[in-house]
């Protein structure tokens, strides 16, 4: 399925505002990618395609889970987790997305993942710092994302486990797995650059 | 080994600031355990023995988990953790404790566990408050020791992960996964109540 393609499959699924937001993911995740090196294409096609399940009813949702038979344990935790796992099995199922890369860095995009590619890195926090966001602390993020997606992604993943404290709600441990590994990764790097 | 020589044994290893903190979490152990009805003297026993390696050097902690053979990956983590591991194994070799529930108590005081039993949750709870600590959130934390374990442990780990996030430290994956079970085990409790 050709790219205009998937923008009609994608914005007949949700209402306009989400659109809008689709539209803020695609342009930022594109500067992302050709600030940081990633590849630019997969990039625009990851993020066009990253929340179309998110307004389905959720039974629909988990329902095309239990089809993908993968990842099954996510039903077990926050509904808002799961329409990107389903997203990375309808992208396959529906749009003829192949690249496993495209379609990791859509399952991935709102939890993180240990080891985080390029690209689920820039499409994670494109998804976190588009024009369309203003929940506190992200004037900082995109700060941080001038220079480093990595510190970007960890102020983003500590603001979603503390507003998780805040709300007295269950924090998902991936989540928690993915700062820890972007910290190690920023102490490697520096490390590195040391030695 | 009766209660006498442990005390004994235990001062031995710990400059007098450490004991007076042991001293304070075995007073505060031995009233939470009368308050929320577990056994007072296995409290008091854990209570005595929980910091008994804080003290060693480093690397003799990791020598005696090494020894013990469990838990191995927690010298991946933070030290601050090992002398827990190190302690439940010192406690069944040097202190001939042989009571299962005394030795996770010991284990688990400072990470807590999935499905803590009532004896973690006082011992991990009264190292907390115990009246020698003023961290910020101590007093809130005693406040809600008055009526609940879980609801004050929960404020505990929050406060612990929050100041891991300002820190930019690593977060123990075990400590998140025991404030999730003690949120979800509220919930339980109170869906009982409803029921």
């Amino acid at each position: 399925m050709n790219h205009k393609d998937m923008v009609i499959k994608v914005q007949q699924q949700m209402p306009a505002k989400r659109w809008n937001h689709t539209l803020g993911v695609m342009q930022t995740a594109e500067k992302l990618a050709l600030r940081f090196g990633a590849d630019v294409n997969k990039a625009l096609i990851a993020a066009t395609l990253h929340d179309m399940c998110k307004h389905w009813p959720v039974e629909q949702q988990a329902e095309a889970i239990r089809e993908s038979g993968e990842w099954l344990d996510i039903l077990d935790y926050d509904k808002q987790l799961w329409h990107a796992h389903a997203g990375a099995y309808v992208a396959a199922r529906d749009c003829e997305v192949t690249d496993p890369e495209i379609l990791d860095a859509i399952r991935y995009h709102t939890s993180g993942r240990e080891h985080m590619t390029l690209l689920d890195k820039v499409v994670c926090l494109a998804d976190y710092i588009e024009p369309g966001r203003d929940f506190p602390g992200v004037v900082h993020m995109r700060e941080l994302a001038e220079h480093s997606l990595e510190e970007a992604l960890i102020a983003g993943f500590d603001g979603t486990i503390q507003f998780l404290i805040e709300k007295k709600q269950i924090i998902y441990p991936l989540t928690v797995l993915t700062r820890n590994d972007l910290i190690k990764e920023i102490k490697l790097k520096q490390q590195e650059v040391i030695e």
